[in-house]
């Protein structure tokens, strides 16, 4: 039988990687054929069995670093991710769950954990997160009070957009893009005057606190670029000091020992 | 009776301050369901119960805090926060004030002053306020000046966006917005086709002053982010710059001690 | 006479600037009132009084300030910014001037010149304009060139947009200003599929101009804002250093005195 | 014959630079009035001739520096800018090609290999485009993942914005500019209610990947404007405290060659 270090040496060989990427840009190929009536109708039984090879290899491969890293396989948060996208695919598409067909392109998302450039990029963007979270609570504070605010104000005035939590939730969602504001707003003006008081404020408000977890992921972003830069040249400029300063230091204590063998020799 | 000293220990105690989050998250819940004409069918009098006995532990909690710290209470601005909401669910909604109904959800903005840690993220927000009054003053400016103009200018071509100074100035905070401008523009143009001039001017000057609204609220925030982790490496530096001089001063003094000496010696 | 020095004293001092300011803030209701037909129908005249009587205020004070100051008045370009705004509205705006009527809430941006702070925020944001200006003649650069190709490409598909260079141009504007374009590319779509090269290229290409423009404003801000706070701690910081080694130079030098002292008593 | 070096002198010459920067904007003139019809109904033979003639004199001045420079001219990538630009306009514009006879316009971005400052800042600008590279092709794998998870679900539903990958990733495209989303997503989430998770996702999604491209600019741009200043304010201090180093150091050997000097006399 194969034992676990030979399983690990090949997972983690950069060709048997390499031969992972290819595979997931073909199936990613495949599932782009696929989009098209035309080319499933034709050669819909080719691509059929690529992306069931595709996936056999998938799971294979996902199964083998599972048996290679033992438990430590789900303490990185990527191969979760790896896990849940496999996942998907494996459950049968079809009834209800047919929109799962659809989510079978996810699997390219893979490429993100398997490239490291790619991954180095995405867990820089999450970095920025944390940061976000207080900001985002405040939001979501400012969209629940809003949506129940506007569900019970236009609720008989516009139905279209303000019928229920869910409705309104998503108009002002599309409020907070700045999109089509103005046609909703006026129309709704045309029997609550006082409305603009309400679009006013929410937009006013929502922008703003959009602005600050904007600001909060560019201040993530500048920390990373450009302090270091600084930070770098500060450092810089300290060893130098040091080493000057040693220099001093040195010449001193010589100073103090001539000093000291001139006394020496007195006595 | 119960003394001061009772009641402010009561008011500031954790379990208190959870159980008051308690009963406006519970409270935010009632009123969500409250928007849903079916739920309100069936349970109205649970929720209408549910809210008012909130509404009554509310009253009460301010009471208490307002005799526990005296006048203490008025000084801090988000008591006055709370109170105004408080205010607000008090006064009948009925008749001409049924808007406020609508405003009862309000009371969950409660949560911010409530909880510390939303409570700072809307302190650190506030703090880039002072920052840009001027450039929103000079906004408002701008806002004043061209609302005057559009209104005189297109009053009589476009009622519908510029009958008077209100209908105007909700057509150029949408404008501003950069929601809908061209269908407003294009269909003035037609009729005063030199109308692109006041458009192109307003949409460049308004941008431009609302972008160095937001740089004064990035700027605080970067300050707050940035400017401190630079500072601290700084003053780390200048620290141990500082520890290096005095060991060279010391030796430089033990040295001049010791020339005293010899020189004591030979005389 | 009233010598220069007098009048000098009198247009520089508080409270006559205090009136100026007054005047205007009074300018400025009064020409918002003229926005309203009904007021105008019926307090017309006691207007048109008040707003001769405040042009006239004007006229005299940039008189008094030119007669004050001599050439200089029209070496500050504040001045001659008041100059134009004033100019403006002695134009007698009757037949082909009749738009001036309109111009004349402009006096109200007089605000700015007389009010310190408000020169000060006007004066900050100008400063970012010359940072800005190689970038901008690039955005022009881009803009007549994307209006050539757009007018002489889909002049006879979509006359309404791109009939001559005026219309390109104002087409142009509007999609930088990311409004609308889905409509009109579309539209252009059916019979030109191609063009969708055209719109994704000019979206691209004109916004990253656009926010680079952008970034030159807001580096400026930071300039203002940050750099000088990290500067300071700089030179503090210099300073401290400087003020200790000077310590050590004069130990070193005592020191050497002390052994020159030496040596003479020696020989 | 004429020597190269002779050549070398001409095409480097500031009055043969300034001569080309006019025949460019000379003939963006004469290319700008052939949009208008009734301009070249007029004087079509006369503009048609001035453009002819800009055109040799630009094939002829790069014939000039290929000649000129040898092989090195390849190797600056301005050069090969001008070369395409200018294969462009030679290749004859007929037939199938008559598309060509609007990117004629593009010889005016000339202007910007020809311009030293528009040159500097084009060059900056694209010294951003490497620290976008990757989040660009992250925000690439989004759009093909969106595209064809989107056509594979909305392909039926809506075929004017979902039928095929191009159409779909427009589509894309235009929601990613947050253009008319609402339209689409509401019509879609008549049939399909649940499309609103698809929306919101993207539109977060892919405005969280923008905003990270914008920073890795803004970053960019900070560090050419911003850090330099530091920077440079870091070296100052760095060169005085140097040279108030090497004071104490030569005052510290001085005392040492002094006391060396005592130590011979005494021996």
């Amino acid at each position: 039988m194969i034992s676990r270090e030979q399983v690990h040496t090949l997972v983690t060989h950069k060709a048997f990687q390499r031969f992972i990427i290819g595979v997931i840009v073909f199936n990613a190929v495949t599932l782009g054929f696929e989009t098209s009536p035309g080319i499933v109708a034709e050669y819909g039984t080719v691509l059929h069995f690529a992306d069931r090879t595709a996936l056999v290899i998938f799971v294979v491969e996902i199964l083998l670093r599972v048996y290679a890293f033992g438990w430590a396989f789900f303490k990185d948060s990527w191969n979760i991710f790896d896990l849940i996208i496999i996942g998907i695919a494996v459950v049968p598409a079809t009834g209800e769950f047919s929109v799962l067909r659809a989510l079978r392109i996810l699997r390219v998302l893979r490429l993100i954990s398997v490239v490291p450039s790619m991954r180095r990029v995405v867990s820089g963007l999450l970095l920025a997160v944390p940061g976000m979270a207080s900001i985002a609570a405040l939001l979501a504070l400012i969209l629940y009070v809003a949506g129940v605010m506007a569900t019970k104000l236009f609720q008989h005035l516009q139905p279209e957009h303000f019928a229920d939590m869910g409705t309104t939730l998503f108009t002002l969602f599309q409020i907070m893009t700045g999109e089509g504001w103005p046609d909703i707003a006026r129309e709704l003006m045309a029997k609550a005057p006082m409305a603009w008081i309400f679009f006013v404020t929410y937009i006013i408000v929502s922008s703003f606190a959009v602005l600050n977890m904007f600001i909060a992921v560019v201040v993530n972003g500048m920390d990373r670029g450009m302090t270091e830069e600084l930070v770098e040249a500060e450092e810089k400029h300290a060893a130098e000091q040091k080493a000057s300063d040693e220099l001093l230091l040195s010449e001193i204590r010589a100073l103090r020992a001539e000093i000291a063998e001139l006394r020496a020799a007195r006595e």
